[in-house]
């Protein structure tokens, strides 16, 4: 099957970029978002990712037309998935908001359409009952910034069609990502199931002043070689994403550590304003972080 | 205080690398090893660092000689110890035997010599009161591989000279590692502390058949702008110590879930003689592991 029309439902950061990545890879995109306002955010961010693909990632003006040519926006679902041969969702982080969006698109949608979820913290199973089409449904997931970080994480169910999953891997690739196939559903996929710990143990050692910010990126910047380390990693996702995943967690595993790790995270940034790169102040200051110096690891 | 007089304790892997590396940037160096054999090998060791230096490090013959002729080899505690500024020591990882080789050294070394244990499991306060001078003792600790991964962890115990703390953060420094300073005692200092976790949630991955080793490097070479993926980094360390590590501290804290990972590391890779990058074959077949292709990750 050859994909040419995509649907993303919803206009966040995320659902912005994927939009634009495909349709820069010369597919034709629609967004729909349920609010008036979300299709107008989204709009922003489209021009903001013009600019930045003129100005950083050498896309040429023509290009950027061509791009925008290819985007169209609707709050209208029916309108939106009509002809789409795939929809990627990244409708908000809720379970019952997913669920009830899938039981609408499944009435709406033609029955070529595969259904991807760009889910983070629910798994393709606990969403699949509200899709009539489940052989057709699985996880497409990206991680922010998709166009360093140009990771396509391709996730199913028991039920997914072993052929859907292939051409939602090939549809990763045409879109300029690294397809990532996950044999078994996994909270937190590949990416997030390392991250995740690596990240607490960083936290860890600061919250209990073992080490401090730059120390410890240093280490893994040399060891791993890396060009990030822990603490500006967590700069980069947010304070209130380092928070919410041990606070969340903490509570639904009754993990005091994880807990522990979301209070010092919310005392310590979150109570005073430092979120992160978004705010210009976490571990580091922005827009210069000490990390980027060229002597970093030298001093 | 300006040192000149070194003394490496240990001729192995890594304690012949820190001579070497301490020889090359102008100390004067004596390597001590119990054994004659233990002598022998790190004089091989010393010859094979002569020939990476030169092929691979741009070192020039005149300096690899100087180097060379820095380095002198004793069996004898004594002579080894007399007129040394800074010891560090490598000898194995029991703590009977450190202890029993700190209480020698403590009879024999001058005042001025600052001791210094590179042990990785082991925290100073638990081998401190085997020194005869508390106050200039810590932890100056190497990871393998020196020239790459240019750390140099400097933990103290609770008795440590903060002056002496600093002296030995210099010393790093003066042979070409980066200083990374640890304000209280942590099993694993900062980079194992990081590392470990991150590693185990990788081969949780594989051992779970949730994703493959070429897809998990992926993933982590892509989101954290890295050139090394865990399963990499597990053939580098080799499997003999991803298996001892979570052997060891499951035992010790009773975790069933790390000595699961140890029994699946001995099954898969130990029992198959795949011991890593040093046997050829783990995650990958060495010497050209896929990770290095240039196309890797655009696959």
């Amino acid at each position: 099957m050859r994909m040419k029309q995509i649907t993303i439902a919803g206009a966040g950061t995320l659902g912005s970029q994927i939009a634009w990545q495909a349709a820069f890879c010369g597919f034709e995109v629609t967004v729909f978002d349920v609010f008036e306002e979300g299709i107008e955010r989204g709009k922003k961010f489209h021009e903001s990712h013009a600019d930045h693909f003129i100005k950083e990632r050498n896309a040429s003006p023509e290009e950027v037309e061509k791009t925008k040519a290819r985007l169209s926006y609707t709050t209208n679902l029916e309108d939106a998935i009509k002809d789409a041969d795939l929809l990627n969702e990244s409708v908000p982080e809720k379970l019952e908001i997913k669920k009830s969006f899938y039981r609408d698109v499944s009435k709406l949608a033609p029955k070529k359409t595969i259904f991807t979820t760009n889910s983070s913290t629910l798994i393709p199973s606990q969403i699949a009952e509200a899709v009539d089409r489940p052989d057709k449904f699985l996880a497409l997931h990206f991680a922010n910034g998709i166009w360093d970080s140009n990771i396509g994480e391709v996730m199913g169910h028991p039920g997914t069609d072993p052929e859907i999953f292939k051409q939602v891997e090939e549809f990763a690739k045409a879109i300029g990502m690294v397809p990532i196939p996950i044999h078994k559903e996994q909270n937190g996929y590949v990416f997030n199931s390392l991250l995740v710990p690596f990240l607490n143990a960083a936290i860890d050692l600061v919250a209990r002043e073992v080490s401090d910010p730059e120390s410890i990126d240093k280490t893994w910047m040399i060891g791993n070689r890396s060009q990030l380390g822990p603490c500006a990693f967590i700069d980069i996702i947010g304070m209130e994403t380092a928070y919410n995943v041990n606070q969340m967690w903490g509570e639904q595993l009754q993990d005091d550590h994880r807990l522990a790790l979301a209070a010092y995270i919310k005392e310590n940034f979150i109570d005073k304003g430092k979120m992160g790169v978004s705010s210009g102040e976490g571990f580091y200051s922005y827009p210069n972080p000490s990390y980027k110096d060229p002597g970093f690891l030298i001093k």
